[in-house]
C-alpha cells in the first residue's frame, strides 16, 4: 500500500486533476492521497495559499474582503466544474470562509493556521468530491479523525508520536482517503500548520504511521537531478538515492522539496519516490537507506549554495590551548548563530558561516568581541563564499575522487578557501569564492558525470 | 651581532669543543654564546643532565653519592684536561656539587631546578676557562647578572618581558660572554628552570634581548629536513623557511629542536639558522617572518605523527543545532583534552584527538558523556590514526597543489580519514591510517621533491 501526495501544482487546476485521478486510479495500491492547495497555473497566477494570507490580512484590517473570497472560491469552482461537482461544493466553500471571517478573533492565536489550512482543507474536499464523481470509491478525512496530532505551536507545530498508532488504524480501509496536508490538531483539538515543507511532511507522516511500502511525493520535475540546472544544462536525473545523500545534498542548494519534510518517512524507513504528475513514466528519484545491488554512481550530485563567509583566526598553540574553540564558540552562541564547518590548520582555525547570520552590526560586535576574549594574533572575514558539496555514498570505497575532484577544480583555477572531508566520506565540502561557483559545479559535474 | 647557541652534542667532548672554538673564534660577529650540559658522546654514553637527576636522588633517598659526583665532575675535567684548565676548574666543580647537596632542603620547590642548571652552568664556566686558555677574550656570565628574569614556576619558568631590556645593556660587551642555557631567576632571585627546549630558550632569549642580526642554533643536525630520514632516505634540506612552517612542521613529527624555544627570537623577528657543529660548511636552515626575492618551493616539507584518533559524532540537523559542538567540545573540556581537528560533513563531525589524551577508562567515560548530553545518531572512534601535513605558504598561490597531493595519495590507494585545509592555506592536513604513514609520506615526498 502506498501514500501518494501531490504539491500544488499538480492540484493547481482541472486538467492538472485528471492528471492525479489517472495517476491514482492507475494503481489499485494507491489509497491514501495527500494533497496540497492549489498552487500556480502559470506565472503570473497566485497560489490559493497567497490569496488566504491575502483574506486574513483584509479581514485583520477590516478592509473589504468579498473579492478575495470570490477569487479563492473561483479557484475551486473552475475545477469542480469540469468534474460537474461545483454546485454541491460552491456553497459549502462559501460557508467555510464565511466562517473564518466571523470566528477571526484578534488575540487567538490560532487565527492564521486556520486561514492558511483552508487552501489544503478545501482542495482534500474538492478533489474527494471530484474523484467520487468519477467512480472512484473516496472520501475526504479531517486530519482530526486521521489521527494527526501535533504539539501546541501554531505555524510550527511539530508531529506527536501518540499520531502514528491512531494513523496505523485507518491501514485497512476500502475507501481511498483524501487527505488535506500541512496541518494537524493539538490534543485540545485546536488546528496548527507544520513550520516547513507543508504537505511534503503530512505525507511523510502518514506513510510513517500506515507503514507504507513506499511514500510517492509527485512533483512536477522528474526527481532530482545530479546538479542544479542553473548551473548545468539537462543533468543527470538520479535515480537512486539514500536518505543521507539526500539530506546533504537539500543542504546546500537542493530545493526540490524540504528534507526534513521526510523526516518521518526516513525514520521509519519508509522508501520515497519523488515523480513527476506531469510525465508520470519517467521511473523519478527513488531514496530509500541503503541500496544492495543496483548499480549507483560513487557520486551522485554536486550541490552549492552560496551565501557563506569566514572568519579565520589565528593564534600560536591554539591548538594546545585547550577550550580556545569552545569559547569561540560560546562567543558566536551568545549571537545565537551555528557554524556551518571549522576547518583548522596549526595554529588556526577556519569558521564557516551563513553570511545572513550576520548584520553588519552583529559583525562588528562578533569581531571586536573575538578579538577582546581570544586576543588572536591574527583576526579576519572573508565574504561572498561559497560552499559547494560533492555527495556519494559510494565515495568512501574510492580514494581516487578526493584527487580527482580537487584536480579538476585546479584544472579551472578555483581557488579552494576550504577543504573540509569527514570520517564518514560521505562527502567532501569546498569553500571557494562565490564568482567561482558556477565553475566549480561545471567542473565536479562533468568530471564524475557523462 | 650573533648569538650562538650550541646543544649538548656539540660540547660533549674536547674534540666537540675544538669545533665550536673555531666556530666562535672563526666569525668576529659571534660574541654571545649559549651553551648546554655536555651531552652524550655515544649511545652507551649519560648525559651530564641524566647524571645529575641521578646525583638528586640520591641525595633525596640519602643514599651513597661519591661515585656519581665524580662522574660527574670527571666528564668536564676530561675536557679541561685537553685545555689545561682542569686544576683551576676541578675543586670549583667539587665545591658547588657539594654546596648543592649540602644545601638541599626536602621542603624547598626550587631544589631540582638547582640541580639540574648546574650542568649548564659548569658548562659554561669550563667553556669561558677554555676559550681564555686559548687567548680568546671571553668570560662566563651568570643569568642573573645577564638579566634572566622568569616567572616563579620552578622546572616550567616563562621568561618576563622586563628581562629583554636588562639583557639589551651588555649589547656592546668587548668581551665575549659564555652564557648556560637553560635557567633564569625569579625577582625573588630563585634559581628556575624553563619548562620545555631547555638551551635553546635561552638562546632565544638572549636573541630578542640583543636584538641581535642572527640566532644560530647549532645541533649536530645540517639543518632541517623536508621529511623525516625515518621514512625518506637523504632527504632534502629546508635552506629557507618561516617561522610559520616551522611551526607547521614542527607540529607534526619534526623534532630538531622545539618550536617553542625559538619563539621569543622569532616574535622579535631575529631570523634563526639551524646549523650542524660538525659540518660548519653546509648552509643550514634558515628561519624568517618571510622572504622576498629566495626561490622556495611551494611545499617546503611533509611532516607526519602518529598516536591520534578520531571521534566521529552523526547527528540529524547537528549543523543547524546552535551550541551542540560547543557542549561537545566542553564534554572534553571536563576532561582537560583539547583536539586538533575537526573537519566536518552536514549532520557529521569528527574530531581528531592525540591519543595519549586517553586513557580506557576516559575513554569510555567521554563516549559515554557525548551519548548522554548530545545523543548522537551515530557515535564512533577510530584508533591508530596519523596526521600527515604538508606545509608550505607558497602553496596559497598555487591550487593545484591540493590536487596534485591528494592524487599522489590516491595512487598508492592511501584511504584519507580526513583532510583539512584552513583558509590561510600554509598546509593541507590529512589523516589517515597509521599503517599508511610511511607510503603517505613517501608518496607526497616524491610528488613535490626531487
Amino acid at each position: 500500500m502506498k501514500v501518494t501526495k501531490f504539491g500544488g501544482s499538480s492540484v493547481a487546476s482541472a486538467e492538472q486533476l485528471k492528471k492525479v485521478l489517472a495517476i491514482v486510479t492507475g494503481d489499485s495500491s494507491r489509497r491514501f492521497v495527500v494533497v496540497s492547495a492549489p498552487g500556480k497555473r502559470n506565472n503570473k497566477d497566485k497560489k490559493v495559499t497567497d490569496l488566504l494570507i491575502q483574506f486574513y490580512n483584509a479581514v485583520v484590517y477590516k478592509q473589504e474582503t468579498d473579492e478575495v473570497v470570490r477569487e479563492i472560491v473561483t479557484r475551486y469552482t473552475e475545477i469542480a466544474a469540469e468534474f460537474h461537482v461545483a454546485k454541491q461544493l460552491e456553497q459549502v466553500f462559501y460557508t467555510e470562509l464565511q466562517q473564518l471571517q466571523e470566528n477571526y478573533d484578534a488575540v487567538d492565536p490560532y487565527a492564521l493556521d486556520r486561514f492558511l489550512a483552508t487552501g489544503e482543507n478545501l482542495n482534500a474536499q474538492l478533489v474527494a468530491a471530484c474523484f467520487q464523481q468519477s467512480g472512484v470509491n473516496t472520501r475526504y478525512i479531517n486530519p482530526k479523525e486521521l489521527g494527526i496530532i501535533v504539539s501546541d505551536e501554531p505555524q510550527n507545530a511539530r508531529i506527536l508520536e501518540q499520531s502514528y498508532e491512531k494513523i496505523y488504524q485507518w491501514r485497512n480501509s476500502d475507501e481511498i482517503l483524501i487527505i488535506p496536508g500541512f496541518f494537524g490538531y493539538t490534543v485540545d483539538g485546536q488546528l496548527c500548520t507544520f513550520s516547513r515543507g507543508g504537505s511534503d511532511i503530512t505525507g511523510s507522516i502518514v506513510a510513517a504511521g500506515l507503514k507504507a511500502e513506499l511514500y510517492e511525493n509527485f512533483t512536477d520535475v522528474d526527481g532530482i537531478f545530479s546538479a542544479s540546472p542553473k548551473y548545468i544544462h539537462d543533468p543527470e536525473l538520479i535515480e537512486y538515492a539514500t536518505y543521507r545523500e539526500i539530506r546533504e545534498l537539500t543542504y546546500a542548494g537542493f530545493t526540490v522539496f524540504h528534507d526534513e519534510a521526510l523526516m518521518p518517512a526516513f525514520k521509519a524507513h519508509i522508501p520515497v519516490i519523488i515523480k513527476n504528475t506531469n510525465n508520470p513514466e519517467c521511473q523519478g528519484t527513488l531514496i530509500k537507506k541503503n541500496f544492495e545491488d543496483e548499480n549507483r554512481n560513487e557520486v551522485v550530485g554536486v550541490a552549492s549554495d552560496d551565501g557563506f563567509c569566514g572568519i579565520t583566526i589565528g593564534k600560536y598553540l591554539l591548538n594546545r590551548e585547550v577550550g580556545i574553540v569552545r569559547r569561540i564558540l560560546q562567543i558566536l552562541e551568545s549571537f545565537h548563530i551555528g557554524f556551518e564547518h571549522m576547518p583548522s590548520g596549526i595554529d588556526d582555525i577556519s569558521i564557516i558561516l551563513r553570511e545572513r547570520h550576520l548584520t553588519r552590526e552583529i559583525e562588528t560586535e562578533l569581531m571586536k568581541q573575538i578579538e577582546e576574549k581570544i586576543q588572536p594574533d591574527q583576526l579576519s572575514i572573508e565574504h561572498g563564499l561559497s560552499v559547494v558539496a560533492l555527495v556519494g555514498e559510494g565515495m568512501r570505497e574510492r580514494p581516487g575522487i578526493t584527487a580527482d575532484s580537487t584536480a579538476a577544480l585546479a584544472r579551472k583555477n578555483v581557488n579552494l578557501r576550504m577543504i573540509s572531508q569527514g570520517a564518514d566520506e560521505r562527502s567532501i565540502i569546498f569553500a571557494i569564492r562565490s564568482e567561482q561557483e558556477r565553475l566549480a559545479v561545471r567542473s565536479l559535474y562533468y568530471t564524475f558525470f557523462d
